[in-house]
């Protein structure tokens, strides 16, 4: 029996959307091989995006196809709201193979159900559509006209809907408490591999009310001189006295993500990081005041731009990006970034990471918040303390400053 | 101060071999976008492949050059042996973004440094080479003559040194208690995210001596009927009394990877597990006794579908697959497979995992080992006991069958 995280009106609303924006671009079919977006449209959820898959929209059929792994077929069947006939699995010696290619299989079907000779749209700068599916789909189907239809799913995905924002509630929740439990963790001497363990351990058992998921990215753990690099993951060095802690993680709920990143202080922080704590601070309150259905995510960056640059702080990169259901290896969206220029207008149910994070030569900051934009202004959806935390090493009580 | 996990000596070799495949190849640059193949070359080690970035490998030049973002260079000085000025950073505005793509900087900078009219090689059908990014290289590089340099790299991996084949005994560690760990924590009532749960923090804590990494790929851990789907990942259900479980994990040291996966019944086994688990077992030994330098991978499937024929049994999939370093989404390297017709011949020091597994209409059993080709046969990395696990509801004992 399927047991589908979203009733079958949902699915639908989302097919038509999806139609409508394929008719908009000239599309008559679409090649899904983006994971989030295959769930997004049919359910379907399994670690098999490493073998070459994808979900079929043609305009004028009711329902999806799914192509993917022999071995894989039935969990199409039990994660997907498609017909067991719309499921066609090629064998295994088509995996991983010098001699015969997915694409190959693929392009055979297409061809076989009359659709060789439309218009057809794939996911050019998507993982997992590799350069050479393009070309062994553009051999096999010498009549047809491919497109770039690249995030056209993704913009369907911008506004969630309420059964989406109370996954992102849960995954929130998942988030709060493995936050909690990374933060307490840590003390001099312990690892940083202890201490991901820790995060990891409550992410994936979640609550006694739910269970928690893998998260698209790692927790990541950068520690001393490299908190100033954002995306190493832990080693098993000891913390000492003296270190920064950076923790990004986020919870997972059915595919849906809630990230959170705090930095923390082993003893007493350095003057740069007492310093720079109250600017970023200050700067998310500024956005969060200002944002609102109506301002373009261009303008929350010129507020934060202008609330540190009183500081004399500056920040070349982006603060952060539409968030929400996804699969390693990246939790964003890819559509709206929180960036100077961005003319992304601001709705209600869109959701966003804001990780206006500041590095220095050797260190940094991260201090972030997922939130929903609400008819009237925002609404952030974790609840951990937004300060930078404090482990003293004398009394290991986890005060916040 | 970069701290490599090889020696630069051995950085060299996998240089001097990668650039005799150029050679023959006629490949004049190398572009390399897979994570892993990065990582063999140059050491750099990051979270970050989920924006565009590569490894440049030029045959008349000494050092490769890393090109990627902003925000991960300094990660490139830290993580590699490459000189700062061999890092090349491309500004934020570039990151998933409409209007720029990271290709049409780097085709500027190749063009720049000469490269423009070569014959440049790339990973056609790697993870995270895109359509797209072909395209604009193409674009971008109208002189150059670009050519499918696929599994270039991977082949150079597929023989292990004597510090990998160390490193993977410590992954062997953890996979063996991360089995441990697991296996022991189920019993009815107990949720399988629960039992995952347990799972990660093992594996990403390690041991005493040193710490775990995130493995390729999550834990897999389906569950009654759901264990005729290999690749579906767990869910916040109970176990009940009279399911079997598949822990499909890996141990992960310095990205390299020894998976082990086992299948766990939740009180009595059904007749069906206990038939085929003493054939499985045997067509596993067969395999062992038959592997040795010289041998093809083709010829260890055929020992191994003689061996099940003989009880009634038959496998279409792959048997397995050589394995090592790695990045999501993927812990297996995409050259040998251990299946029908595959000519690869053993050598020492090549490593797979073998997972002859066995999926029937509603349920299937996964009996899995990791191993070393040796001088004059193979050896197993882990000593989890090679069996169908029994969880009895009454004394919880774990015993084995």
């Amino acid at each position: 029996m399927v047991l589908l995280p979203f009733d079958m009106m949902e699915y639908q609303q989302r097919l038509t959307k999806t139609k409508e924006r394929m008719e908009n671009l000239g599309v008559d079919v679409l090649l899904i091989t983006d994971p989030a977006n295959m769930n997004y449209l049919s359910g379907y959820d399994a670690w098999s995006f490493y073998v070459h898959q994808m979900l079929v929209i043609i305009i004028d059929e009711p329902q999806p196809l799914w192509i993917g792994r022999y071995q894989d077929a039935n969990g199409a069947r039990v994660t997907t709201w498609l017909y067991d006939e719309n499921v066609i699995a090629y064998p295994d010696q088509y995996v991983q193979s010098d001699l015969h290619h997915p694409m190959d299989f693929i392009a055979t079907i297409l061809k076989q159900i009359g659709q060789g000779n439309r218009r057809i749209g794939v996911e050019m700068d998507h993982y997992y559509f590799t350069a050479k599916a393009l070309e062994r789909l553009k051999q096999g189907l010498p009549d047809a006209e491919f497109q770039d239809a690249s995030l056209l799913v993704n913009y369907v995905r911008i506004i969630k809907s309420d059964q989406e924002i109370e996954y992102m509630k849960k995954a929130a929740k998942i988030a709060d408490l493995a936050m909690t439990k990374g933060v307490e963790s840590i003390y001099p001497g312990v690892r940083e591999c202890d201490t991901a363990a820790e995060i990891y351990y409550q992410m994936v058992k979640g609550t006694p009310e739910f269970g928690g998921e893998y998260p698209a990215i790692v927790p990541l753990l950068p520690t001393g001189d490299r908190t100033s690099i954002p995306h190493l993951t832990w080693t098993d060095r000891p913390f000492v006295d003296g270190d920064a802690v950076i923790i990004e993680l986020a919870g997972c709920y059915k595919r849906y993500h809630v990230p959170l990143a705090r930095t923390v202080s082993v003893g007493q922080p350095n003057d740069q990081l007492q310093q720079v704590t109250p600017v970023v601070l200050e700067g998310i309150q500024a956005i969060f005041e200002k944002a609102k259905p109506g301002v373009t995510c261009g303008e929350l960056e010129e507020t934060w731009r202008r609330t540190i640059k009183a500081h004399g702080y500056e920040k070349e990169a982006r603060l952060g990006y539409s968030v929400g259901l996804n699969y390693p290896p990246d939790w964003g969206e890819h559509t709206a970034s929180i960036r100077r220029g961005d003319s992304t207008v601001l709705q209600t149910n869109m959701t966003f990471h804001l990780i206006p994070a500041l590095w220095f030569n050797t260190d940094g900051i991260e201090i972030s918040e997922t939130f929903r934009v609400t008819d009237t202004g925002i609404e952030r959806f974790t609840t951990y303390p937004q300060n930078l935390l404090i482990r003293d090493s004398l009394d290991l009580g986890g005060q916040i400053s």
